[in-house]
């Protein structure tokens, strides 16, 4: 039992529940600020009721109702789970459009980093040799490929910071040609495409497959390399694995390498330069969220992200199940009844698509967010939406799609932390910004992320994991415009590959996950 | 042009095409020992037809109707896909439950191969460390974890032959209770029960994941393991990342080499004993077809299936999409009704879950199958099942359930070749039978995979990527019984360690891909 002073967090003025902040969580008989005393020990994020609630009454976080009360409440009780009923979704057609309210953020000029910069205008982060394939039937050989060019090849190339084999598992096997096909496909597409690949995407196929691999790249390179090498490396970037020229493995290895030692050698001439801010891309996610999320890392990370849009850079925030209970409080923020309409019809699909597979959004969350002190999908929604920071909405893409506009986009993509993280990449992203509560080893090898830890306990057992400690901001040990800045300062260090991000140093890289909404076959 | 002899493979009496033999195909003017004269040059492995159709006429092969002609289709032309209308599939309702006509096959004592007796009755044909994960959160630590296994631990135990880390894209962000969760749930329990795990497979888990980690181990071995080391080794398989008795990422990574070294222990103390060849359990599958896969590799993988079966062991044939539209020529060979009504349920519900994703079975063959002459999913499915070879179906297993039955079991699974292959092995599969036309680097690190060629172009490019060349059948250099007993005995010997499959040799393997029926959230 601690002796410390009981702290909680109370967010508006209209909430009825307040979150416990201490560490230890707090002891019965506890008695809080406010003078409510604890009924029974409440876990540290978890809530206590600052009222006696009736039930059915509106249990109110965030000066949002998150659900009503399953029996009466008293005032001082633990308020888990089990005691909030999960109220109804907004329902879509009703909302009013009633779009344009944000008011743009002030400008913020004069801060840049030191970037790759891509003949097509994009920026990257690191140089890398992408390795993209049509289909997994492919992916043992690229595996050997990626290994044979690390050991033989890289050590010649040091401006060149690795090599990314996106293995996946689309490509045969599948309903090409179903109403979801188009998702994975245009999100292969643009992953070849990705800024931190400088142009010089390599792309390996079978032949057979129902994905034909000259659909990865643009349409006027679309013939097939047979790896000869008579192009002097200036050919199209396609190598098929059935290729009749090649007798036997020894043969598709050679050309494989020839290819990629091309790249390598182009790669290894890129230089970092002094770029604007506005040529970030930024993602935002969470994963593994706890009821402190919402008022540490994730508002936070929103403070960093309304930098990001102010100095001109691009900002997605993502997560379709975890924005959805809060549509009603986005949809004003959206810049203009088109984006409105745009954000209103991705919600609409997945609820849809959700529907089709028999579940819906109370699938989520997981039953570690639930220890973590969240109810339900609406508390954890209320939470979430603080990463897009306060500007207005001025896009929204599909998945996979890649973004088109400066300023905050809405980028919908599932929940998933690696389908998510895919699709960003996929969208541009050259940056992402992941907030974590329970704690995820999460990386990407294609592109920075920085981890920003929403509690202490967890900053401090997983210091060497975590890029950013929020938690200071529940202790009162920083302001969130404080740590906002911090997190702003960091991605212009780390995009310019002078800091670099925990995950990067330890190694530590999720495979990406395509989403591909159509069934196998 | 070729110069030789025109051969053609004509299989039933009653078929009204045949497919071209000769490697390089054959010109317009040449004539076919029936007298038959090309109106056109054909493609090898694609069809000829071999009497003049009518519009509407029903094109036959295998002695099989495999659809309508299109337009009048005059002796000697090219029957292209187009020129084939796609049938109606059997309807599953109006089929006749008339079971058991395939006689029991006369056994075949006597044969056996050295593998590892697990105590669960269970034989290995490797024997390896497996690493099962509850979650994909943890895909990165666990590679890092790999490596360094493979470095520093590896080459102190000399008996064991690789480690296996299962990473995979569930586990979280997907609805746990959705209808078709119980798939991909029931494929990782029984992944980690693989034999050539031998009992010692380790569960990486994160702690706040949907699929909670000690759900892949059974109910008596359910509590995690902090990695104290304190058990000396003889505790619960499962190791839980965000457990709080790790400091950071070092901490983790020493628990977790500590699991490692304690299995590999134990694992390096297998030895191989004799077994009897009715200890195997062999998958038949097929990838990259062609229309000369029906007449060479599918029959003689089919004849060393039966030898397989007659010696006791257990073959598993999957692929739903690929025997869909053959069914009735399948139901009579099922043991009984309760077989057949099986074989009917899982039909049926793949024929659901097509349509619920927009698509149906015309999503299959492949562009490369069609190139390889096989014009529908109906001529596919012809030559598909011959790889069943010809004894009696004594059972009918869900996607991601475990065989419990020797003999000739139909293991219902999606066609893509990773899915069935995680399915098969989850079923528990110790060594497979993987037939190709087109070609595929195709392997599988959890078992050996034999790789057998349909056609003469691909055995002679491909000599060290195949394994058996089943293509001497259409030239008459070899019969199919000759080229299954070959089969059968690399099968005992690639079971044994004795000899190495190319797949093994070259260290090419696919990554393993759960069938997740459900939505991802």
């Amino acid at each position: 039992m601690t002796q410390e002073r009981a702290r909680v967090i109370k967010i508006h003025d209209r909430d009825n529940v307040a979150i416990v902040a201490n560490a230890g969580g707090l002891p019965s008989g506890a008695r809080l600020p406010d003078g409510t005393v604890l009924l029974e020990a409440v876990p540290p994020s978890h809530k206590v009721a600052l009222a006696d609630l009736p039930a059915g009454a509106e249990v109110i976080r965030y000066g949002q109702v998150i659900g009503k009360a399953a029996r009466p409440i008293p005032r001082g009780s633990w308020v888990d789970e089990s005691l909030v009923l999960l109220p109804e979704p907004p329902a879509l057609d009703d909302l009013p459009l009633d779009t344009g309210h944000a008011p743009a953020l002030p400008p913020l000029p004069g801060y840049s980093f030191d970037g790759y910069r891509n003949a097509d205008g994009t920026v990257g982060t690191k140089n890398l040799l992408g390795i993209l394939t049509s289909v997994q039937c492919v992916a043992g050989v690229v595996n050997v490929l990626a290994r044979r060019i690390r050991e033989e090849l890289l050590p010649r190339y040091p401006n060149v910071d690795d090599i990314v084999a996106v293995n996946h598992s689309y490509g045969c096997g599948v309903a090409i040609n179903a109403p979801g096909a188009a998702v994975p496909i245009r999100t292969l597409q643009n992953l070849a495409r990705h800024p931190n690949f400088g142009g010089e995407a390599m792309i390996v196929g079978l032949g057979c497959e129902k994905l034909e691999a000259d659909r990865l790249v643009p349409q006027d390179e679309r013939h097939a390399c047979a790896g000869c090498g008579g192009c002097g490396g200036e050919g199209p970037p396609v190598l098929l694995l059935q290729d009749e020229a090649f007798r036997g493995f020894g043969d598709m290895m050679a050309a494989l390498m020839r290819m990629a030692g091309e790249r390598l050698e182009r790669l290894n001439r890129r230089r970092r330069e002094p770029c604007p801010a506005s040529d970030l891309v930024a993602g935002v996610q969470c994963g593994g969220s706890d009821a402190f999320s919402g008022v540490t890392a994730n508002p936070a990370v929103g403070y960093a992200a309304d930098l990001i849009v102010r100095a001109g850079g691009t900002v997605m925030f993502s997560e379709v199940t975890e924005v959805r209970d809060a549509i009603h409080l986005l949809l004003p923020r959206t810049a203009d009844i088109w984006v409105g309409r745009a954000l209103l019809k991705e919600m609409a699909w997945y609820d849809r698509y959700l529907a089709a597979g028999g579940a819906d959004r109370s699938a989520n969350p997981a039953p570690g967010n639930k220890r973590g002190g969240l109810a339900n999908v609406v508390e954890k929604a209320l939470g979430s939406i603080a990463k897009s920071g306060s500007g207005p909405i001025v896009d929204v893409i599909g998945p996979g799609e890649r973004v088109q506009k400066s300023g905050l986009v809405f980028a919908a993509t599932p929940a998933s932390d690696f389908v998510c993280g895919t699709l960003q990449l996929a969208a541009g992203m050259n940056l992402q910004l992941f907030t974590t509560g329970r704690g995820t080893p999460y990386g990407l090898q294609m592109a920075p992320v920085l981890k920003v830890s929403s509690s202490q306990a967890l900053s401090e057992r997983w210091s060497d994991l975590v890029d950013v400690d929020a938690s200071r901001i529940a202790g009162g040990g920083a302001t969130i415009e404080e740590v906002g800045w911090e997190i702003f300062r960091l991605v212009l260090d780390v995009a310019s590959g002078r800091k670099r991000a925990a995950a990067d140093r330890l190694g530590l890289y999720n495979d990406l996950v395509l989403f591909n909404p159509g069934p196998v076959t």
